[in-house]
């Protein structure tokens, strides 16, 4: 970490500050410069407040130098983590594709869509039982009972499933859910971040739609810091000035998300666009990005679906699908 | 609601559309242009989701006209929403300053504070007990305790006291609490906002960093569809690119706002801008825009403020600038 | 194009906008609303201003239905558009790597790279002359000269040249160049576009990097409208929250323009990413996504370029680099 | 300046990085760290190419300490350069309104808009003459014409004029204008600027809309880089999410700019907000904030205005808002 002093501080005030540094067991480096003089901190940083420092009158600015994350730094872990659910290995090298409708509708919608991706090569199963809308009037999900037609096509299908959490209140109606997803929205839920640190299960974990890599990362560290290693993060689209997609798919961050951190990191092309005809092209250039794995939504039925509709394929759109992202991953696996 | 429909589509599908939507209680008008024909949709279409619609393979696009907002919406309710906070009205003309620390961190500090920025003219005492931080290593607020200490400064002075919720769990510590605060990151923590809506107390609604004004409403809209009209809106500063500031404080919230919606407006220049040497001019520039009133955070000891002390400013400062405050507003109420 | 009128207008000032409309040559349908009258326009609206019908004091709101571009319209047009560039096809199915050095710096440089990307089967050669620097103080090209210094290339490999202009003045310097490129600052300097639209030679434009889309498509628009149909479109990252890389790569830029326009896409990871070691995987997720060609910086000294070396990549890695984008594309184009 | 070296470099690439730097004349502080080792850079490092560092592969990544910018810095120019406009003072406590209408139009539009801004205070005339359109198709301005017409209102009234360049080749056109407007998407437009920086005329730099604080200064450096010290900086509004105003006005740019530079700024309601009913609360919340001065554009009949029709005022309402900006005015003035 470096602050840059201001120019009108008094020689006395700068030592003051670097006595403080050195009281929380930091090391400092003083450059005195023609214009600034700033001073260099070496240790761990990552507990040091930047606002705190910032704060300081005589403080023009702080620069961090090293990252403000630690267990989920590859620098201080550098092996690939792979998150097991139900057997499966998500990460080092292992590739599979999340797929199901945005919201579960019924028993027999769940059954049916599960069962036909299977087929078509998919590991797990997804479906949202709690539905974040933007409106309190649009559909806000079957909840608890979408809860249960997951699993029971889970019972079915030996799919294992995976489906969106949006308050720590309904934790324990997840106790059979495989993979809890926290949504982009709650990715600064903080309260549930912890919470979810302390289950052992896997957590997939969405990018907010505005939030930098490093955001990403320090909501991982929550979890991580509580003791839950089992994160898979997931880029999902960012907010930008287009409005020809419902968001841009951002995906710069599998290389660097790959180099930063040793979590798994999968792309859902269905939400990072939100227009079905672009899913395919943008999930095949996901796949020779390098992620981990992709999450699409597949609908039986997508102009009657009860959300999301627009960013749905078929069944047989998705069979199709998931043979040509075999083809790409086959290749990419061998360069 | 305006549905444009692609070139492919053919007269029966156009015809089927149309006795869907009529089936839903709208009226329809069609318009076939040489190139697009397109359908309009006259009623209450609020409840009509439009990602739905436009997941209709026949569908290029969908518009809204009108908002989808009702119940906070200035058309169907034209009278400003005064909210009762101890006594105190709030909107409706009144102007009020809202001050204090950004956290609280001891018994004493509070109670300093509180006094001395009531001596200045402050209506309300803010003061955070659970603090949404974005790494779990930075301080994360006295919690419970923070709230008791809040109290103690309510009982000594008599000022009413607004702190953030974090998570429905901690609802029963709030009960004494004047005005609950729903904090940028949680804006769309949409079983957060139900709650908040069975309860009665007024709520500070601060509008998310990255979200737009029909999401704030929408947001606004959670809480008052559930009951509970007491909403206080807050604008704190946006995401943009600039790096000088924290957040981009847009003002131009203030005059459109109270334009779409009967609630009052306030605005937070000190998380606006981030910096408290800037404090002031944007205090200035938000009465002037003509808000409904300002928060501004004041503390006694700035540079050892546990958090956001870079945009702090004292109880000096504070006193200098509620006077320039009122002087600025008096002319604004006059002209 | 839809006119939202506000509540209070009369039913005379309605009937005096539908008139104003018919006066130019638009067909108008009313509807009525119960909250909202609106009134629609057939025809060709693509010459209506906007703004001019938003700022009349009845009118709430102004929708486009159609895009405001014709000639680089697909709708028009639904052949895709083949550039020909020295005898060279670009788009219809056409897929080329275009490749070079960011800056042409000397006369040595410059041939040792055309001959290496030569070799590893790039099919245009690359190098700035004039260059766009954030600050004055930064290299600003060698101008003149560096178009020489291509000239020289192109005799030597037989590559066509592809180099940036910055201003009218310098047109008559690119006589002998292949394709003149807009850069991403310049895409919106209209009185250089229309320029560009009469000289007859393929124009390469590169997207602003905070433009959406239709400002993109708007752009090429005006130098189709001059009367020049050889444009190639190239996405080249815009500008996010994120700060990892330089600009975040929007591939959903591709299927979008490709069913927009009948126009060839192209793809610079290179600057869209801005980090050498990532180049790899964006260029293969570019290909992966449909792009017709790729634009990919490559200087012998990557760490001594005299700009924007951070984000160029050294000749053995482009020849690895070109063969793995050949086996992306051959299963791509087998897709 | 600040160099973060990678983990892997070894202790000879370290000091070759350091020679490197100190035979550009620059004195080096290394500091090795437990987990990195980090180079400061003292001396004039403005003329260093951050992006070549980190274009080294032993670099991690760099940080500017000191401003890139030299000539318009406040530190080096510490007090306020006022700019002469006819014999009139901008900047350096004076404070003034430019009024006009968005584009010329006529010879009698322009004559009685220009004698009614006059007489309600407006100091200096503006109009513009060359108009950047995003479409080819809207109206592009009277060019040449546009210009005659100003200066037949500048004879007629004494107003000084201000309109916008949008190409080098125009220059002689612009000989009796007072003030060269450079408009938002032509901040970037180097050669242009480098060609105004000969010129000794002011200068009115209005910010790209997507650009930063520092982007905007270093467009002035550019200027003022080839001897223009007569610059007027304009704040005119940045892209953000919002879609119920045109664009968002950054305040915050007034004390963040002022603080950094000596150069006046000014603000620009009317395009920063883009709508007619919004200016007024957004104008004074400008003078608030402590601006140098005023754009505002009037026209005398808005709703048939050839562009931004949106967001224009009347002669009558520029009447009733200069003179509430003189009494907010005086409020701030004497704070």
């Amino acid at each position: 970490m470096i602050a840059v002093i201001r120019h009108e501080a008094s020689k006395q005030q700068v030592e003051n500050l670097v006595s403080w540094f050195q009281a929380r067991g930091l090391k400092t480096h003083v450059s005195e410069g023609e214009i600034q003089t700033i001073i260099g901190l070496i240790g761990d940083t990552s507990q040091v407040d930047v606002n705190l420092v910032e704060g300081l009158e005589i403080v023009e600015s702080v620069k961090r130098i090293t990252e403000p994350f630690k267990s989920v730094n590859r620098k201080f872990h550098p092996a690939d983590t792979v998150v097991d659910v139900g057997g499966m290995k998500l990460g080092g090298g292992h590739f599979h594709v999340i797929a199901g409708p945005c919201s579960v509708e019924s028993h027999d919608q769940i059954l049916d869509v599960a069962e036909s991706v299977k087929a078509s090569g998919a590991s797990i199963l997804r479906g949202g039982a709690f539905k974040p809308r933007t409106s309190p009037y649009d559909f806000q999900g079957l909840r608890a009972e979408g809860i249960e037609f997951l699993l029971e096509a889970k019972a079915k299908t030996g799919l294992p499933i995976v489906t969106e959490i949006m308050s720590v209140a309904h934790l324990p109606l997840f106790e059979q859910v495989d993979v809890i997803q926290v949504g982009a929205r709650n990715m600064q839920n903080f309260e549930l971040l912890k919470e979810l640190g302390r289950v052992k299960k896997p957590i997939l974990l969405k990018r907010g739609f505005m939030n930098t890599l490093t955001e990403f990362l320090m909501s991982a560290e929550y979890i991580m810091a509580e003791g839950n290693p089992n994160i898979i993060l997931c880029e999902r689209g960012i907010r930008t000035f287009e409005t020809y997609t419902r968001n841009t798919l951002d995906l710069s961050a599998v290389p660097v998300l790959r180099e930063l951190t040793h979590l798994p990191v999968f792309i859902d092309p269905s939400h990072g666009i939100g227009v079905s005809r672009y899913v395919k092209p943008m999930a095949l250039a996901s796949v020779a990005s390098g992620a981990d794995g992709l999450i699409i939504e597949v609908h039986n039925d997508p102009p009657n679906a009860m959300c999301d509709g627009a960013q749905s394929i078929t069944p047989e759109q998705f069979a199709d699908l998931a043979e040509k992202i075999r083809r790409i991953r086959e290749v990419v696996a061998s360069l």
